[in-house]
Order: C-alpha cells, then structure tokens, then sequence
C-alpha cells in the first residue's frame, strides 16, 4: 500500500510516500506560492505512485467540518489566493483517491502519537509555540474535532504582574498568542526572541503564561501527555518552570502521578521534530485508505 | 429490553428502568447515606426488573480510566465511607450485567444530546453552576475522557475589575469554582444566591465570569452547543449579558455563525431540568448493553 501525505504550511509544502509500514519512499518540499503552480508541483509529485488514500495536515484555519458545505476549504486565511480554497476537493479530483485533512498541530500530535514522544498512549496533546500559538488534541485515538478544530492559542490570561505590554494578537491583544509567541516575545523585548540570554526575565513571564494555558487544557481536556514544540520551545531551560508553575496553579487538585511526581515525563518536548507534521499526516492517509 | 440507570448525587440516588426506546418504566429516589445502606436499596429496586445493563451518572470525582487498578472507583470524595468505593465492581457482582460510568455532568450531557436541547446534534457541553461548577462534553457521539474525566469548573479567570472577593476553592481560592459556584455568591453578596435581586451587580459579574470560562471551553473544544444549567442558572437574566460577553470576548475571531448571528440558540438552558442526568445514565446502559 503506497500513501501520500502533505504538511501544508505557510511557507512550504512538505510531500511524502510511504508504505503504510512507517517508512517514507519519496519526500519533496514544494515552496508555497499561488495555489496553481504550488498544487501543480505537489499533484506531479503524487502522480509518480499508484497512493491509496491522502493524508493532510495544513495551515488554516481549515473546515473540518463534514455537514458543512465547505468541508475542506481553508477558509479565512490572510494568505492571497488560499482563502476559501477547496483544498479536498481539489485532491480528490485530480488524485482520485480519499483524502484527510485537519490541522498542522493535529498531524503533530497524530504522529507524535503513533511514532514519536506520546508512543504507546491513547492520545497526547500537542501545542507549538511559535509565530503562532496552537495546539491539536488526539484522545482515544481521535482527533477532538467540534464545530470547528481547537483554536488553543488565544485563551485569556491572567498577566503577570511584571507584564504591562499591551499584546498583539489583532483580535484578542492580550491572549495566549497576543502575550507569548515568537512574534510577540520580540516586540515585547525589542529583539529575536532567540537572541534573548537565557536567564532573561523574559522566560520567567513566559514560563508562566505557558503554565497557565497548561493549567486550562489539564482542567478541560485532561490530556494523556503534553508535547510542546515549536521556535520558542527551543528555549529548554522553559520546561523546568513550567512543570514547577503548573503543579503550584493546580495545587493539588489533580490527584495523579502524572502531574504529581512524574511531571518530567508528561510535559515533554516533541521526539520527532520537523517530522511530526509528515509522519502524522501519512497516518491520516492510512486512516483514510481504510476507510475511518 | 430493560435498562437500568442511576444518578448518584450527594444527597440521593435517583434509579430508573428504561425500555431502551426512551420510556421509564419506573423510578425510584433512595437517600444517600452510608454505602451499604444506600446501595442496598439501590440494588434491591432493580433486581425486581431483569435489566440488560446499567448506567451510572455520578458525583465524583469517580476513575473512568479502564487502565486503572481503580477504575470504576468514587476516588477522593469528602463524602464519608466513600472514597475509595469501588462502585462499579459492587454494581457488576450484585446485577451480573454490564456496567457504565460517568460524571453526573457527562451523564447530564448525554441525556441532553439525545434527548434534550442539544437534540439532532453530534455533541454538546452541558454546565452546572450550582454548589459547585462541573462541566460534561460529548464531542462526535463520545464522552471526552483522557487521564481523568473534565474538571472544567477549576480554571482561572481574569478578576472583574469591581471584584476583590478572594474566592473560596479550597484548591485554587479564586478560580471559575472558587468565585461564581452558588456558595460563592453566598459568601460575597452575604445572602443566598437566590435573594439577590435580578439587577444586583453581582450578576453582572457572574456573567462576566461565565463568559470569561465559555471562551475558554469554545477555543478548547468548540462545543456543538453549551447547556447551562444547575441552580444559580436558574437566573435566567444571566443569559443575555453571557452571550454578548462571550461575543465581546471572542472579538470575531471564531467565525461561526453559531456564535456570531445564532447565539441564543447557541447557549441554551437545559431541555430536561431534573432529569437530565438519568436519561444519560439509560443512554450510557444501552451503550454497555449493546457491548460499546
Ligand atoms: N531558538 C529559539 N528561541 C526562541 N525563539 C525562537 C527560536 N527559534 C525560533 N524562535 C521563534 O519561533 C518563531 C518561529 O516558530 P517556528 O515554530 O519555528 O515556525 P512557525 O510557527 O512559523 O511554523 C519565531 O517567532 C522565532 O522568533
Ligand atoms: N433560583 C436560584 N438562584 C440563584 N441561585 C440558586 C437558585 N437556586 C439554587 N441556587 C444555588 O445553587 C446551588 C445549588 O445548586 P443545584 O444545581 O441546585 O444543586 P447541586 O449543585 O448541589 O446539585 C446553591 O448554592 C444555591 O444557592
Ligand atoms: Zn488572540
Ligand atoms: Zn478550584
């Protein structure tokens, strides 16, 4: 069984065949332009194998939804000429194959779950902090999916008492996203958030905004593990703070070893890295290819 | 076929048998006391009936991870002689049928999903703000469960700008629970939730309250549609200042109709009332007794 899956993202498009065993035949990164010479470039690159089912992981905001009449579309993103894109039906019709789609943090966590830090459990949380906030949710085996995919990254916060930047989320200024991505830690310091020292009081606020947002997916969706990647989770010396702030925020509540004693093994980093997004999309694809 | 159901409350024990096509053949209340007594009576009601299953709603917090050692356990409860209760066991030894467990609010969920105002859909959250804040979602026809079932009522909020009340959870002091549960009203206003007249300031921060949490539980899970429901719902005045917050709040960013033009038929009080939880707990034994 051959089958394809794309990593859709802003920037580029990540193509990959594999054969259903885990491994990957063929791998080819198309950059993202219009859609035409960028769908051109990702249908002559499946056009090579005989696929039995397409896996998609995208940017979005995508419509997931079944009984909608744009299922599959990505819908409002600012990205010109992706707005309102019929990206399944598109595929079907040129590869005439089933086609699966959701989210770039649902792949992640679809391939951190099946081959990666969440291996063996029955679902895993993934959350990438980095131009954007986001996060995609497996739990028994399923992607969480209600009438739209999680939008995770712009939760409320409660500011931390050293923080009086405004935000820059355009909707929300002072969520998640608007307080703690990449973007956000640069205007807030006047710098890469990269180039930022490491015992920077940056990483203080950060480390307890992430908290936080951990706080309210624990109490909300009680994930199985917590997988945080992404640019700004290259900043390792933020786990330590996290685990410890979290554990302070619930207090107790919580009454399980996972959050308790062996919170270093459940707030984790991402064991596949670049490779999550494809590895979860092919998963998707072999979902499909069986028809579920 | 014959079903069994029981809402297990803190203060009684609601038992029904159902027919499997929605119609309860009888009903029984049974005072909760000490687990021998009460239990007694539980099961004394239904071996009058050869029930084919058995679904329970219950007050918790209960393990609902078939993994477990103690799965089908009332865990931590203050409530005495029942923490550590395996329930589950006792119900499967004395009926010999199969047995299915959930929260009071999951099971409340349930019934309002098939039976209620969340009728025709795929899934619903249903919330109660009464002696405590506790949240159920049913999301494409399952139960959401991970490490533990949602405790959703313990989030934080940002502070009303008017409230310097420090909350009263004994976990967290002023989370969701801790500031706007009816004991909370009690102890801020000094007077029964009740007695406090519709235009009392403190709805206005209870709404703001109950928006701030909705934001957070429609980025998270995106619910189908959000039930209200327990005792300080009953002021109902609360509902309109709740859904233009919540639209406030969202700032347009989730772009739906349901949140955006249809919102009141987006949060809605329950369809069922008081018997909510054991409708759920008869759709949760049809679902053990037809072995899914
Ligand atoms: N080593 C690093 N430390 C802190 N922030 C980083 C680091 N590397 C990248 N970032 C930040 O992460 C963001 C990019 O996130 P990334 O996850 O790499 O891509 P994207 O979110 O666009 O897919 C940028 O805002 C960048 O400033
Ligand atoms: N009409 C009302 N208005 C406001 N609060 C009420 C009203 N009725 C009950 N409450 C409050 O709701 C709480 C009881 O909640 P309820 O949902 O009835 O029961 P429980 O949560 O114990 O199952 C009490 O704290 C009470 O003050
Ligand atoms: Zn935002
Ligand atoms: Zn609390």
């Amino acid at each position: 069984m051959y089958l394809g899956g794309i990593e859709a993202g802003g920037t580029k498009f990540v193509c990959a065949v594999g054969d259903g065993q885990g491994n990957v035949l063929a791998k080819e990164r198309i950059a993202t332009t219009d859609t035409e010479t960028t769908l051109r470039g990702v249908i002559s690159f499946f056009k090579n194998f005989e696929i039995d089912g397409l896996g998609i992981g995208s940017f979005g905001p995508v419509d997931l939804n079944q009984e909608s009449p744009t299922y599959g579309y990505i819908t409002s993103t600012p990205k010109s000429g992706w707005a309102n894109y019929p990206f399944v039906k598109t595929m079907e019709d040129e590869l005439h194959v089933p086609v699966g789609l959701t989210t770039d943090v649902n792949a992640a966590a679809l391939g951190e779950l099946y081959n990666g830090a969440a291996k063996g459990l029955d679902g895993c949380l993934y959350i990438t902090v980095g131009t954007g906030v986001g996060a995609g949710l497996v739990s028994q085996k399923r992607l969480l999916q209600g009438l739209l995919h999680p939008e995770m990254g712009h939760i409320l916060l409660r500011r931390h008492p050293d923080d009086d930047f405004e935000g820059i989320c355009p909707y929300h200024q002072d969520c998640l996203e608007g307080l703690a991505s990449g973007p956000a830690l640069e205007a807030r310091w006047g710098r890469a958030a990269a180039d930022l020292p490491k015992d920077h009081k940056a990483w203080k606020i950060e480390a307890e905004y992430l908290a936080q947002a951990l706080m309210q997916y624990v109490l909300i969706v009680s994930p199985q593990r917590i997988i945080m990647g992404g640019g700004v989770m290259k900043q390792t010396q933020l786990f330590p703070p996290i685990r410890k702030r979290l554990q302070e925020l619930l207090a107790g509540y919580i009454d399980l070893s996972e959050v308790k004693e062996k919170i270093d093994g459940y707030i984790v980093s991402p064991l596949l890295g670049d490779n999550a997004g494809i590895t979860g999309a092919l998963i998707l694809a072999k979902r499909v290819a069986e028809g579920h």
